[in-house]
């Protein structure tokens, strides 16, 4: 069974991320659009592409039938999903296979357990795998939920059986305040996932989200590619990743892999999957949940392994056995990401979408930048407002981070406003350098005057655009010696000292 | 002794790349340009620049003093030299010293050394290092030169003590030959060096261009940082290069690694440098030179094994210890670098300059462009006609390899031709896939015909030239599935099967 060509059944970065590996493996590929991507670069570096219909998503992106009729259509013997819109959605996975096709991605049981938080706690039950304190069944009735939180004990936290990106989950301090929140969470589950089912857990003081990577293949064969930090969040998302932890030990490094490659056994998974686990400060770690594709921030795993996962992601789609065992995996070296958002870190993070009228990438050795668009594209509407993954790789975690802040002041962005220099602000800060930070870092650290407010800010933009588009800097010549001041670079790659 | 702000005296893609590494480190940068390079990105990247002159160099990048007063107007309290220019001028690296400045590289005196071929050898002798059999001393007179070759054996070399790049380098078959090919490479010497000595060297059949990266500091510690293999050359200028080599036994590398650092202990050296090797099909290695400077293919090195070169170069400078010994130094995978050159290789590598109509570098996983050019920008006539060095990076060669043909069909470049086609021949050949190619491989194996010629060419450069100035692509709506086919991206991105 091999696979000569992949509908890549996604868009933007990842989509162009897919199809870069599977053009190095020497296989055709196959893109999608929706009617408002039809200038996206990931539809150009496709050897076809294909339009699927209109936005919004629910009309083209996550159209099952026709995706599958696109890729019989084309010939194309496989699809992959990428990650978000149909990628953990059993029964597409199953109407690919139903089809004859190969769903690049675990089998649709794995992915239909998975899929919900307390079917994935009863399926990990019988191996040896630390939980969160919690009543892992749906509760509905009020009086039930305070009996189930005094047991555990204030504070403890409601969340959405099928839930994720935090919707429908509530931080309840004492019992007065459950009633209400309680409702509240079941309103936003029930809006956010179509399934009102909450369940009780505690609440983890001080909370890190560490996750484990890991790889398995048909034959029974499941690694770990080590964890990821990914604590840093605005609004329940993460905004910046990396590999490995700060903080965690050799020991409590190989615990948790252990645990996360029995999760995996614990659903027969194949292919790429993450076992997300929440950390306290004390390194007790417990079981989130598992997630059954690749990440958005799977590159910094990439970077310190050396191991492309959309490569084998691939390969163990055609059925090949692992090339790897686990004792052929190290770490080598540091990387992080940041997500370059098309967002105001000073209106809250709130979309600010539009053209990139500036969008110059930084380079050299050990930045990656993966992206989906070019100076003058627009960022549409309609999606995930994530311009860019931003990704440096050093030596050591300071050599990483000293080449994320070069890079980031060697991005060029004008025309919107991103997430670039908050996370500039949050690799300063102290509490990330000491590896101290939880997912409260936002709310405990950051408000928006801590950005640094460049007075020229406008000014160096216009001649920023300036320079961009008449290619010609404003030196003034003179005959002698004399010093260059183009203020408008400047203020991009001046050295902070 | 701390380094503060470093005066970087150099242009192009190595002032870029080392601008960079400073300010990983929190270094303040002084660019120097000629009035030639005015809107070049070195200037704009450095906090600070200056003109030191019109082209060509001998009258701005060679300008001793008016460099170092540059430098100390500036407030600079070390020089990188970069590659070429002034970066082996034992008496620059003096005159630096002599001002109470750092240079940064190694000694006048190693300088001085190895600059000499023969003072090179006489320097090494002492040590079990195997040289190329031949007489190390100057030749002048044709008689004795014709006593010397037959001593030796034919075929012989003849090449000039202050030599390189292959001027004053000829190949003698016979002796009926001698005298001929004797003279013109005194005068090819005289011409290129100002220096018209030479000497023989038995001729190595089937050669192989491996050299060793070596870094030392000032306190006697010396590692090497394993091979590059630089055979493949065009007018005996190397065009790609790949750490590690692709037939070098782990017993070679080490005997070579080993000899490697004995060159160095011979001259005292310390910072970052190259020593190179003639390797014959049997793998007997034999000393050829020591460059005292960091090379052009350098990032293959840092690539496999994590180590920043220029950061090292620094700190050796500032006087620190090397923070690593030889047992802490591991290769990671593989590297292959291709230059990217504005010349031609249908008409003979000649240079092709003119302006980047067209310029998107290609992204991803495993991919480091090192430039120093944009879009619109044009190659000035006055300097090496080199545009971009492409590097690429896998878990081992053959990916390494995948990857190079997948970014070099990802790079759009139109306006100049390039040698991109051509190195993308080379890594498709037999030859270079077994290892089994020598420095020989253009003369054996290329000819301008052989290179895909694309009969949409021209139509091709029109149409890329088109999308990315007008930013739309040429697709067609219609209501239902449609196939795109954008022909100007294709002809870039197309998977090669």
């Amino acid at each position: 069974m091999s696979i000569q060509k992949i509908l890549i059944a996604n868009r933007g970065e990842i989509a162009l991320r897919i199809i870069r590996s599977a053009k190095e493996m020497g296989i055709a590929t196959v893109a999608i659009y929706s009617e408002a991507d039809r200038k996206a670069l990931h539809v150009r570096a496709a050897d076809e592409a294909y339009c699927v219909g209109p936005p919004p998503s629910a009309q083209s992106y996550l159209q099952m039938e026709k995706i599958i009729e696109v890729a019989k259509q084309s010939g194309a013997d496989a699809i992959h999903p990428g990650y978000g819109f149909l990628s953990e959605n059993a029964k597409f996975a199953q109407l690919v296979e139903d089809n004859g096709l190969i769903f690049i991605g675990p089998s649709p049981e794995s992915i239909e357990v998975m899929g919900s938080k307390l079917a994935a706690k009863n399926a990990v039950a019988k191996y040896d795998i630390p939980m969160v304190p919690g009543i892992p069944s749906a509760v509905s009735e009020v009086k039930i939920a305070i009996e189930q939180a005094a047991r555990i004990g204030y504070p403890v936290l409601i969340k959405a059986s099928a839930g994720g990106g935090g919707k429908g989950m509530r931080l309840v301090e004492e019992e007065s305040q459950l009633e209400e929140q309680m409702q509240r969470a079941i309103s936003e589950a029930t809006a956010a996932f179509g399934d009102g089912s909450v369940f009780i857990e505690k609440y983890i003081t001080s909370p890190k989200h560490i996750e484990i990577q890991v790889l398995g293949d048909k034959h029974g064969n499941i690694v770990h590619l080590f964890e990821r930090e990914c604590s840093i969040q605005r609004r329940h998302q993460k905004v910046i990743e990396e590999a490995p932890s700060a903080v965690l030990t050799a020991e409590v490094r190989e615990k948790m892999g252990q645990a996360a490659v029995f999760a995996a056994k614990a659903c027969n998974y194949y292919g790429a999957g993450t076992v997300e686990f929440v950390v306290d400060k004390d390194l007790n770690f417990y079981f989130l949940e598992m997630n059954t594709r690749l990440q958005v921030e799977h590159p910094v795993s990439e970077q310190i392994t050396g191991v492309d996962l959309v490569k084998e992601q691939i390969k163990v789609a055609a059925g090949e056995k692992l090339s790897f065992t686990q004792e052929d995996l190290h770490i080598h070296g540091h990387a992080v990401e940041v997500r370059v958002y098309a967002e105001d870190p000073k209106n809250n993070f709130l979309p600010d979408i539009g053209q990139l009228v500036t969008y110059v990438r930084p380079q050299g050795a050990g930045v990656r930048v993966d992206d989906g668009f070019e100076q003058g594209m627009s960022i549409p509407i309609y999606y995930d407002p994530m311009i860019a993954k931003l990704i440096t790789f050093g030596k050591d975690r300071t050599e990483a981070i000293d080449r994320m802040k070069r890079a980031i002041d060697e991005y060029q962005i004008t025309g919107i406003e991103t997430t670039l220099g908050f996370c500039r602000f949050v690799l300063e800060h102290p509490a990330f350098l000491d590896g101290s930070f939880d997912t409260n870092f936002v709310n405990k650290y950051f408000t928006p005057d801590l950005l640094q407010t460049d007075a020229n800010e406008e000014e160096a933009e216009i001649a920023a655009l300036l320079v961009s588009q008449l290619l010609q800097t404003q030196n003034t010549r003179k005959s002698t010696i004399q010093q260059t001041t183009t203020n408008s670079q400047k203020s991009k790659w001046k050295t902070q000292r």
